[in-house]
């Protein structure tokens, strides 16, 4: 493994993962010890029988840590060969695989000896898998959290603290990303977080164009220019196909590329039989559920947004300072809640689905969850330039419901005072802001700095609280040299698993704010290279600091994702045809005035940027799909290499054959005996077949070319003197 | 072969084939006799060494008749396995091949007594490409009419007379073709014939639905009804997205699929190495070619249009019994002419593309075409429907542009008596049946009895020419029993090769008709059912009879028409929504009087129903997709045997290897002997890592349970009275 690089003053235990693969947090509730004491002998022996060597330390608060590690080299050798026989098999991987190594064992170590090395992630990830199989597999079949093994609370492989502070060191002080940086990942990692990277690579060079022309037509074009609006939807279409590309060219790089009938990576055999008809069934269940979604979530924003804009824009009493924060607050006390729930439900829905593959699950939940994202991220900007600007002057006068409502309340029962009302045409844009720089620092702000303070205060109170069972836990020191190792291990142990599903869901809604509504405000590009050069290293901090080190999962795209970025790309056509229709002729009004607004000529925009988009986008897929990419070239020159050699050993058979076959010195040669004896045979079949006589007009090549040759000959002749070329032979 | 079954009254020849595979027409132009004398004997050469027997006749005028086949079965053999590997090598195939056999050969036989048998279309696919191979692949290298072959007319296989019959005997009593019946085609003439009668048999299938369905809306909901035009764009979905399943699946089932990245077939490897930058700039040029197409085609339609609405709605002056049939004339002189002409220059551009393979090139190629027929097929109605009934009132004044032109013929130059004008809202309707009805029927006598009369007359000529040659051909006629059967091989050398992209082109065209305009006459598709059923059996009467026996060609799918389909359901979204918005008022008005058209509400209706189209095809591209076909199911049933089978093999390698591992009772067991050992090396090393130390603290399986057992003791007993227990092992 690794991290024996530096030791520093801290000791060997704060650097050195003392060889561990993985660690078992194994929890004892106080009222079930004999459950658990029975459960850990079985934890044990089901380790030792996959070929773990094991080793256990007591833990925080009732629990105890079991170390984890291969017990030999030649087990793991065994494991990475069988995998990549299994990849090839599934057609993961092209390479023409060794022939199985015969069962003295000599081979693998041939086969390593040419094979590529084995890397810190591909070790993990057999290791996991090694643990979490199934008995009959070969592997320990610990499912963490699940019957009999209730009290594993979670299976973890350690930090390599060394490589970590590397890491965010090296990353904090570069400005640009490159593949190296992220094969270093992939290695690490594996290769899930490794294309999350790789996205946000890509994500970030790529802004770098909208960023640049964001700019100047922020200064030259202003706002709603369709130009603009041109501009960055070519440049979405050109992304997102790009980013197909360079997916299937990364995970081809990487040496697989699932097929997309995969199965369960944990098995490797399809485990779940279940009618489709019932699944779809139950898919069906997503319709409600996008509508609950669309009630729940789209009620409380448009509630908030009516009563904001009842408070900020028409109510003119008492208490306006403090009422302005009412929606802020009934957003930030609701929306969380609901979002939870719906969440929880999406993710119940999604285990009714009863998927084959943990892919399709995580798919299916994806969809579900980015409905939700969709509403609360997108819905507010929807309703400001769709609903509250065209239809404002129409609708604004029924929020005296508020009003009313208000009245009741009010001892006198006398009206409230109001202020006269007009559109407020720079709310859109001040929104739009909102989302794309305040939004981000927020969010930035409760995914880095929030978890880390809180750690921090938790830390505190856990040290004052242990300090008084300091003397106690003194002696249950396993050893000094351990100490400090045992300490993180706990830490680690008490951190969240890292959740790469979370990080994609953030850039997507990014993507979408840019693709949907930065017509709205040329800089939204430029805040989001901000963000997203800061975003990279946080992520990577929160990796490494924040988060138990993931388990290096491969994975041969982003997966779900795509279908969301390809959908906002698309959705973005619309949006911006229609914003650039609504408010061009808006934003040299400051007064709000309404102006002509003709329902044919915003249809006709709509339909016609919607279908540029899409006949742009035919054209840029097809070209983007005849650029070979560098992947893709080096896996086409494999498997040709791989053939070229297969058929050639075929072509050799075939000559040697050859030599055995007809032509024109070969085994139709005419002698004298060859002809008596082609005659006797045909005698003493009785006159033969019709079929047999006419191939035996002209015995042999040189037959047919010198009859040919005199029937050529008459063409030149005149007719009279023709001979009778074809009765030559008989 | 075959064809020795029935031997009739004509005697052998008129149904026995001799065993022919391939007939070679080599023409002699009597200007080049040397050379082709030259070349006649460098052919026979090149056929010889590639392992053909050959027989050569003299032909019609002036050319010969070259009869080649496989000389030896060993050969066939040798070919069949070689082709069947080459298959798997490049993914067709999944069954896993059979070793290859050894040098002595005797596999080859084994492996044929287990393999599938081999078809007459394979046996001739397969001497087919050995024929054009290149020399140094094993082949003879001959490509008809270019180079060096240029005598060369052309390459044809023998129609098989008893067969022929059979089949159109059996199709013509037939009311729906089955499964069974396009196996058959596929045995004889290849998958690529197979294919296109798989879609004609499962589109004809598919019309029962809309035929009924439109029936009844045609006595229930009239014209124009938006229900129907609903229905109908479900259906074309449905059928589309079942037929992109149904080729998967049927190409699954024949045992084989292409790699979508494939490779030339001929040649087994790339060959042409071409920048796709400069091919990409080539194809850039299909835009001013789509324009010209536009211009050229558009221009002739609009003119004729316009002249005939002028005749025959406006003019009301001399001659106009005459005259109404300029438009036709005009329309029957230029149209071919122009399509002929643009035709050729697709080809030309297809070429100057350069594509590195056939498929690819012929896609391109489909993709031109596409856009002639469909400017030339449907351009009229789209001007009656979206141009001449809405804006009518508006356009035909400025018809009087003829009426001036025709004045200054004239020679008084008094105005051309007119009758007044108004819209004929029958027109769509009469020039929908016109194109569903008549322009079929049209078609079936262009297709079949034009040309069998043609054939019937020529032979005639031909016939009469010849009889005053008849005493010196006499002597010519190689020998009595092959007469019957020469002339019959003569016959078929004058036929045209059959082309399946124009019987596609027919069918995707219709497909057109219905999707598009079939909400302006429901019955259409009823005319269409009817039509197909001839459709099938005349096709199979014009490759019987009318076309040169097709070389069976693979394919795995319709190929670009697929494309064609999808776009024509989709744009019938669009013309079926706006013909419901625009007609369905007119309907009730005989006179033609204009109504209120609202642009906002026209769009709208066109958005709405493109949107709605477009969420069904997704969803029913989910559920077709999630349905497995019995081809799929058993492919992964084949595929997963095979790994399964595998992977049960580095099992058993695995479970010998476990019993040397470590575990329970394994190499880790802790004897005295081991342990004084440890001891040894331990201090040998200086004291070791203090990665070995920490897994030196437990020794085994057995003493981790030990210890654990004991630290979970631990938390059952009271602080105070704990035992360090991981000091137990040191």
């Amino acid at each position: 493994m690794a991290g024996s690089g530096s030791v520093d003053k801290d000791g060997p235990g704060s650097q050195s993962n003392f060889d561990v693969d993985y660690v078992i947090h194994y929890t004892i509730p106080p009222t079930e010890t004999a459950e658990a004491e029975a459960s850990f002998t079985q934890l044990i022996e089901a380790l030792a029988s996959a070929g773990f060597a094991t080793e256990v330390r007591n833990g925080h608060k009732s629990s105890l840590l079991v170390f984890v590690k291969l017990a030999s080299d030649r087990l793991l050798k065994s494991q990475v060969y069988r995998t990549r026989v299994q990849d090839w098999l599934y057609g993961v991987r092209a390479e023409a695989p060794a022939p199985p190594p015969d069962h003295d064992g000599k081979d693998l170590d041939e086969y390593y000896a040419h094979a590529e090395p084995v890397t810190e992630a591909e070790r993990l990830r057999l290791a996991y898998l090694l643990i979490t199989k199934p008995r009959n597999e070969g592997g320990a079949g610990i499912t963490p959290r699940i019957g009999q093994w209730r009290f594993v609370k979670s299976v973890f492989p350690l930090h390599d603290r060394a490589f970590n502070r590397r890491w965010i060191k090296q990353w904090s002080t570069k400005y640009y990303l490159d593949d190296g940086d992220i094969n270093l990942i992939r290695d690490r990692f594996g290769e899930r977080v490794a294309f999350y990277f790789a996205f946000l690579q890509s994500y970030f060079a790529f802004l770098l164009f909208p960023a640049a022309f964001g700019f100047a037509a922020w200064l030259v074009l202003g706002q709603f220019s369709w130009f603009y609006a041109a501009v960055n939807c070519l440049w979405s279409v050109v992304f997102f196909e790009h980013w197909k590309m360079k997916e299937v060219d990364l995970a081809v790089q990487w040496g697989f590329k699932f097929e997309r009938e995969s199965v369960d990576p944990v098995t490797g055999e399809i485990v779940k039989v279940y009618s489709p008809y019932k699944r779809l069934a139950r898919q069906l269940l997503q319709v409600p559920f996008a509508a609950a979604c669309v009630v729940v979530l789209g009620g409380l924003i448009v509630s908030c947004f009516a009563i904001e804009i009842f408070i900020t824009e028409v109510y003119n009493g008492p208490f306006k300072q403090y009422l302005t924060f009412l929606p802020t607050i009934l957003l930030t006390v609701f929306m969380p809640t609901f979002t939870a729930l719906l969440t929880n439900l999406a993710e119940r829905l999604t285990e009714m689905e009863n998927y084959e593959t943990h892919d399709a699950h995580q798919a299916s939940f994806v969809q579900k969850v980015f409905v939700l994202n969709f509403i609360t991220s997108y819905l507010g900007i929807f309703l400001t330039a769709f609903v509250y600007v065209p239809f404002g002057k129409i609708l604004v006068p029924y929020l005296d419901v508020f009003q009313l409502t208000a009245q009741r309340f009010t001892a006198e029962g006398k009206p409230l005072p109001t202020k006269s009302w007009q559109i407020n045409p720079n709310r859109l844009t001040k929104q739009v802001i909102y989302f794309t720089v305040t939004a981000q620092v927020v969010n930035f702000a409760t995914e880095v700095i929030v978890p880390y303070a809180k750690r921090k205060v938790f830390k505190t109170v856990e040290k004052v609280q242990s300090e008084r069972s300091e003397k106690t836990m003194d002696q249950v020191k396993d050893s000094p040299e351990e100490t400090e190792f045992l300490r993180r291990v706990m830490d680690e142990a008490e951190l969240d698993e890292y959740d790469v599903t979370i990080d994609y869901r953030e850039m997507v809604i990014q993507f979408g704010y840019l693709s949907l509504f930065s017509v709205v405000w040329p800089l939204t590009a430029c805040s989001f290279l901000v963000n997203n050069w800061v975003e990279a290293r946080s992520d990577a901090m929160k990796i490494a600091a924040n988060s138990q080190r993931p388990i290096p999962w491969r994975a041969d795209s982003i997966g779900p994702w795509l279908n969301a970025l390809g959908f906002l790309s698309w959705l973005g056509s619309i949006t911006s045809a229609a914003l650039v229709y609504l408010f061009h002729a808006c934003k040299d009004r400051a007064d709000g005035s309404p102006w002509d607004i003709r329902g044919w000529a915003l249809l006709l925009s709509i339909l016609f940027a919607e279908h540029v988009y899409l006949v742009v986008q035919f054209v840029v897929r097809g070209i983007v799909r005849k650029l070979d990419s560098p992947g893709l070239q080096k896996e086409k020159a494999e498997r040709f290499a791989m053939r070229k050699q297969l058929l050639e050993r075929m072509a050799e058979r075939d000559v040697s054959e050859e030599t055995t076959g007809p032509g024109m010195s070969g085994g139709e040669k005419i002698t004298r005996e060859a002809l008596e004896e082609e005659t006797r045979r045909f005698w003493a079949v009785g006159g033969g077949r019709p079929e047999q006589l006419f191939w035996q007009r002209q015995r042999g090549a040189a037959e047919t070319i010198q009859v040919g040759r005199s029937l050529i000959a008459e063409v030149s002749l005149p007719r009279d003197s023709k001979p009778s070329m074809g009765m030559l032979t008989l």
